[in-house]
């Protein structure tokens, strides 16, 4: 399996007259936290479209534990259970400062020919990179 | 049953750089959609916030079928199936001008005293308004 | 001059921990307003943009005199003073419910050319579009 | 004068179908870079609306000389030329991963009392922070 933490800072443009961050705000924050493990394995996403590869999300599912405050540091905590075919499943997981878990959430992701707008199999680089950085759950 | 409908257009600003909604956005889209309906039930949202009592969001599940493009006229069609006891589970479906689905969205929501921040039940009028325009399934 | 009106709700996403709109949410409701606008006069903007100009904004001016806040319906009241040449500059001014003036913006865009990415004059049928709906100042 | 700098990287939900970082998102990074200052500085913005201080935003001015683009790590250089008494001007400029510079943000915020709403001299102990922080300019 993969994981991989990164930490971001909550902006107050992120939060809401609840005075937590707004719900929808989280998958930005998940698809950072993509963003920052695929820099760190090597290969930006930027680059995936750049080859003509668009990864649209297709499913979502989010669980709210806990609220996140305004200038908060929390921690996002990807992993990767299987290495993808078609569709990609990445969950994320956010921890406030105090280390307790606020918000869970996974995301599936598909790999799409940029010309065609037709589902494709994950690019062998792009699964190679993955395999690289697998490690054996214990 | 309760359903609901209501239109909105698709702004610039909820674009990403893939030319379609950022995933993210139907969130405040399918709260804009609970907040129409409440609003033709007669009770703003607003005012559940005023008499003290939060909804936030505990739980998501989205699916993306197709993509929705700026300037669209979207119809967001929301459904609850069960009076709430704790909990109130608000589906919501998006169809795009042709009138085919894009995304399915399927979100639960507490009712929340301000002051103790503990889950309560949802207030009775609350019951009622959703009582009063309760339809038989067919 | 041309004058348009348009109004929005407010969304519970837009607002911030202050209870009022986040400030940097003003500039999408501009933009909306402007989209509706264009449409009203017959023209879209994403017709522009496929016909292979963009509107890139390159100056923007806003004075905040009072908050706006969750699930008010506002006016939003654009001003065209000057047919463009390079620029186009589109004041907005932001109504609240009780009619007073909440927010004032000046949005300067561009004309560009998609391919070269360079500026252009404004296309003849977008000026011939403003003029259409000119109107003399009393 | 104070002069701080800090970074970040552009997320793909801070895009637009321009491809370019949506305008309207660059008051989130110039209140994010505020934000950074004043953590440096040795009292966060929170601190501040906790002892019933807000600092909403009063008038904002941006030029956009540059685009931004997904997934670069931008420079935000924020600046004060003037010691508040009843408002705070602070001018922030965006960098490029090329160190050119891409948008000028100046932003006034004013400070107001959280009970009464009122305009208020920013506190003492505020000006002392920025003082304490204050470099001769050359």
């Amino acid at each position: 399996m993969i994981t991989h933490e990164s930490t971001l800072r909550v902006r107050y443009a992120e939060t809401d007259q609840m005075g937590v961050v707004y719900h929808g705000n989280f998958l930005a924050y998940f698809e950072a936290a993509r963003g920052e493990m695929s820099r760190d394995f090597g290969m930006g996403y930027g680059e995936l479209e750049a080859e003509g590869i668009f990864m649209p999300v297709t499913e979502v599912q989010i669980k709210y534990l806990r609220p996140v405050r305004y200038d908060e540091l929390i921690t996002l905590r990807c992993m990767i259970d299987e290495l993808p075919t078609r569709r990609l499943v990445v969950r994320t997981d956010v921890y406030g400062p105090d280390g307790r878990k606020c918000v869970e959430g996974v995301v599936t992701l598909a790999f799409v020919d940029r010309k065609t707008g037709k589902t494709v199999d994950a690019p062998v680089h792009f699964i190679q990179l993955l395999e690289a950085n697998w490690k054996q759950e214990k």
